[in-house]
């Protein structure tokens, strides 16, 4: 029973689990749980957890690699369908594959295999993996890794302590194992396999906020939450939990990580019952969780529409190189603010640029450069009724295709009279007049990535001296960021040729670890011809010093964009304009991730390079350490002049 | 001239050269520097060096993309084929890529452009390229990778200064730019592009011993030699060059870096002459550097012949997969200091075995387990004569190929009375009689790696409860490296799958960053059957505190035998037995390097894995930094079983 059924609500999230106790009868732990109780599915051992080989001194029953083991039940009774949807496979913890001693090591390595072997072939789609014991998990890793290459696909989940227990506790220490840290260690000796995730575990004390934030850009899975964490009011006797929890909960069920209750303890308490006559008795905790979820402002329309693009790494569009299809001004027109924005700004332009004295007499020449199927035409149209200013409009559009629909809308609206449609490339175009306004909407995710300098370079030969352009100006703003997931794709898709394409990518599962900051910035029209398109900038991050050490992915990419002066349509996140749809975050990806500790800096070189056919970015990291120069001579991704 | 013809020198390390200033007359200066004068090339501008178009005030003057630079003459009495055999090409070492000046960064791009492409239209093999400004060379490395991903096919060799100079030394100090660390920054940048190099200036404070070694593992094509680092003797009036300095030539010799004097301040005091009359006036510059070549001592035939060989990647042999080919037996029973030393101990375990009084009663049983084509029974014949006992020998060969000659030389010397050829592989011979010792030399270069342990298990079955194993045990050995070549090779080999695959080579250009230690360790006869031949070893290297930073590429494996109580074959460098020639250090890659600090701990582990079918090593860094578990399932390299 998930945690609310509402159209639409697809997110994992809204899965709530229950970690329970070893039971030799799994069909009635599905039963009384699933079946007759509150949860979606059941985080189970798959071995007595009791029987310990190295603690036995009877050298006759120490585990052999042949011998059967006492696993739990197979259970004819539970169909591999219902193992694969209904349970998490939980391996047991004690096994402590980095010991000292051999044998306990050799043991664990045997087990470990074991269960996982009997895991695939019940076809559990999950196994939960025992947290790294000390700081030390090279073995572990190995096994694991070993596990990962062959041939099955199950999904590896290890556990990791989120904070710290009371004991753990004590105020300004800072010698704790950051466990962010063990699990960076352990995917990296496994090379970022997509199969190894994590499951957190809640504890009492949770880390600084910068420090949990590291986790969003990983491959997190669940949370484990134990009746422990929960509080007793004094008054009625009902249940809470801290509020720093809720919270933290809350933010889980954000980045579609789905809670597991660790039952363990109240479960042993209750009187187990498989009649169903009295209520789960966790069903009070689910409650709770339940409620965090309904309390959540529900995702809007746009979100939902969103949630299949989430983290999908797509390759930009190049419109200087291919014709754009219906389908894509069908989605950009969508964008309710921008075109208001730019109505406004042009509104102002026209006001500034005739007096209402001379309204009457002066027609206001205009040039939408890139015009598509109009949109910027009607911005323009309806601008100049608001601003009672007389207009005469050039739509100088590349792509005949937009052109014929184009055409449709004047001839509809009857603007004929004072719209003309030019299909042409601007740069080729021989205007037969200066215009007063040049408005264009060439702007890319990073700005001037789609090459709104260069065509714009091309339209100022036929713009007045003291004309304006609309947009004014705009620049470029970088973050660097953990995106765990963001960076495997960069390196599995094959079109992202040596991993180094910049993306266009609705980011979700990722951490921003430190405030944006301004790369390019471009300015029309330019004070003087021929100033240069090519840039440089040397970028540097300061990590906060309460994130702990982190690792650095890629960068997002951004864009603050002035329409005309107080107009802005902005992306950077601190800034953003509400609501603007048409353009998601760019990513830069690093060929190999760099890891960066609290309170250092990471320096950051980009620069914009301009050749006879083309324009690309390069970019390289110089501190902490260097990184190879990425995208060299634009040889994965670029623009065509 | 080069600075020694002897037979068999082909090392690039005779030929030296010569820095000069700019002339437009370049066909005179190569008349009196090479053929009239006493060097093999000359390190030459390609631009007149007063020549700085930023302190130039006049904007009509200031350099533009398409304004003719003034050039070095590119006189038609020069061939091609002389600049490209004669000439390095020395790019304006005023060039600053890295100013915080935007015109001044941008011109020092274009100028830089320019005069690659001109020495690239001469087919100049090589340029020099200036020292990077200051710390930061990110826009320096992304001018200089744009050219190395580009058509040409150019060495560029970057100059930095090797020690200091007086101005700079104050003991205790060391807040001096590492020279070596701006050197792996600007390479990482580059990704350790092939054609990117790296040319020293030897200064007057040399670095520390262990600093200096961290070259050893770089592409240094030569180093410069200022004529300012010579000295005057008082009496007499003759040149020489301080001790340090000239150990330092000494090894760079060997390490086959060539030198280049240079003489810009001799040459400009002489009187520039082309007659020829007068000797050229760096000839005792030049005798001095040559002298120091000539007391070297020659390389041995030996060396002579692995010339070839160095730092040449070689995937191991795999005897238990394909039957070894008689040019490799012809190889290996050269080595007579292994051969000698397998009679020595034969002889001692003879002579433990059987009791004086007894010599003439029993004969020992001895099996040589993997005879090929001889040489273990020719020892073991010889030992028993040296010895004084009976023999009775089972040669187990399962290569039928080397039977046939084994048969040869066993009729030949008339030995068939008592030795017996088994053709069968060893593990499925059933054997006659117990042996009292076994013999075998199916040590690789690992010790372990060609499954000397799995054949020995096989042997064991027949060998006596006392019985004696020659060898009775082996270690292998690791040791932490410098070594871009291998590395970059490790990366481009196809046959190197993953870049994973450990490689047997004669290594050179390498420097050897910490003490080998121990790692795994198998003795013969076993104490009881079925002890594993798994192994995993933890080992901690320090890295020294005078090293500076340094990059790991990987691991050099040795290993060392005891054949029998005090006679070893021993290839671990500061124990190796002497003269010793069958095996080649083993090399592990890693796939990325890592960086070390000085006086930092590298945490490295290694695994002997053993499956049903084959046996293979996996092995991961965790400290500074986790690498990925390399060779995973012993996807890239393994043995058959």
């Amino acid at each position: 029973m998930p945690l609310e059924s509402r159209e639409g609500d697809t997110s994992k999230a809204r899965l709530c689990g229950v970690e329970i106790g070893f039971s030799y009868t799994i069909t009635d732990s599905i039963r009384f749980n699933i079946d007759q109780g509150p949860f979606d599915f059941i985080l189970v051992p798959l071995m007595y957890p009791g029987f310990v080989p190295t603690e036995d001194n009877d050298p006759n029953s120490r585990i052999l690699d042949h011998r059967l083991l006492p696993y739990a039940g197979s259970d004819f009774n539970v169909s591999c369908n219902r193992w694969n949807k209904l349970a998490y496979g939980k391996i047991s913890p004690w096994l402590d594959l980095d010991s000292e001693d051999e044998t306990t090591r050799m043991d664990a390595e045997i087990i470990l295999k074991k269960q996982i072997e009997w895991a695939s072939y019940l076809s559990i789609k999950a196994c939960v993996l025992p947290t790294p014991k000390g700081n030390c998990c090279a073995n572990y890793a190995r096994c694991v890794n070993q596990i990962l290459q062959g041939p099955n696909n199950m999904k590896l989940l290890v556990r990791f302590p989120f904070g710290m227990s009371d004991d753990d506790y004590s105020p300004g220490s800072n010698d704790l194992v950051d466990s962010w840290k063990t699990w960076n260690s352990f995917r990296l000796l496994c090379d970022y396999h997509n199969q190894l995730m994590v499951v957190l575990d809640i504890m009492r004390v949770l880390p600084p906020e910068n420090s949990q934030k590291r986790w969003y850009g990983e491959p997190v899975t669940a949370a484990i939450l134990d009746s422990d964490m929960f509080l007793t009011k004094t008054r009625g006797n009902t249940l809470y939990l801290p509020k720093r929890h809720q919270k933290l909960i809350a933010d889980f069920f954000d980045h579609d990580i789905r809670i597991i209750i660790s039952g363990l303890k109240v479960l042993n308490e209750a009187q187990f019952t498989t009649e169903g006559s009295k209520p789960h008795p966790l069903l009070p905790y689910r409650d709770q969780v339940s409620n965090i979820y309904k309390q959540m402002v529900p995702p809007s329309e746009q979100e939902r529409l969103e949630f299949g693009m989430r983290d999908f790494l797509q390759l930009p569009l190049r419109p200087l190189r291919n014709y754009t299809q219906a389908k894509s001004y069908d989605t950009w027109e969508k964008d309710k603010v921008k075109y208001i924005n730019y109505e406004i700004a042009i509104c102002k332009a026209l006001r500034d640029r005739v007096s209402n004295e001379k309204a009457s007499e002066i027609a206001t020449v205009l040039v939408v450069v890139g015009a598509g199927r109009g949109p910027l035409v009607r911005s323009s149209v309806q601008a100049a009724k608001r601003a009672g200013r007389k207009l005469k409009v050039y739509a100088v559009e590349k792509n005949p295709q937009a052109a014929i629909a184009l055409d449709e809308l004047i001839r509809t609206n009857n603007w004929s009279s004072f719209v003309y449609i030019v299909s042409s490339d601007v740069r080729d175009w021989k205007a037969p007049e200066r215009a007063d306004i040049l408005v264009s909407d060439l702007l890319g995710s990073f700005g001037d990535n789609e090459l709104s300098p260069e065509s714009l370079d091309g339209a100022q030969r036929f713009l007045k001296k003291d004309g304006i352009s609309i947009p004014s100006s705009y620049t470029s703003f970088l973050q660097p960021l953990t995106a765990s997931k963001l960076y495997k794709d960069a390196k599995e898709i094959k079109e992202i040729l040596h991993s180094e394409s910049a993306c266009v990518v609705n980011m979700y599962n990722v951490d921003r670890l430190a405030p944006s900051q301004e790369v390019f910035t471009f300015t029309h029209p330019k004070s003087f011809v021929g100033e240069s398109n090519q840039r440089y900038q040397k970028l540097c991050f300061m990590i906060p010093n309460d994130t702990g050490s982190a690792m650095v992915h890629g960068f997002a990419g951004y864009f603050n964009a002035t329409l005309y002066k107080d107009v802005f349509l902005r992306t950077e996140p601190s800034t953003a304009t509400p609501k603007l749809k048409t353009w998601f975050p760019m990513f830069f990806p690093l060929r190999t991730p760099i890891c960066v500790e609290s309170g250092s800096r990471l320096e950051v070189h980009f620069w914009r390079c301009v050749g006879y056919r083309k324009v690309w970015y390069e970019w390289c990291v110089t501190s902490p350490s260097s990184s190879p120069i990425h995208n060299c001579n634009g040889r994965s991704c670029w623009m065509d002049l």
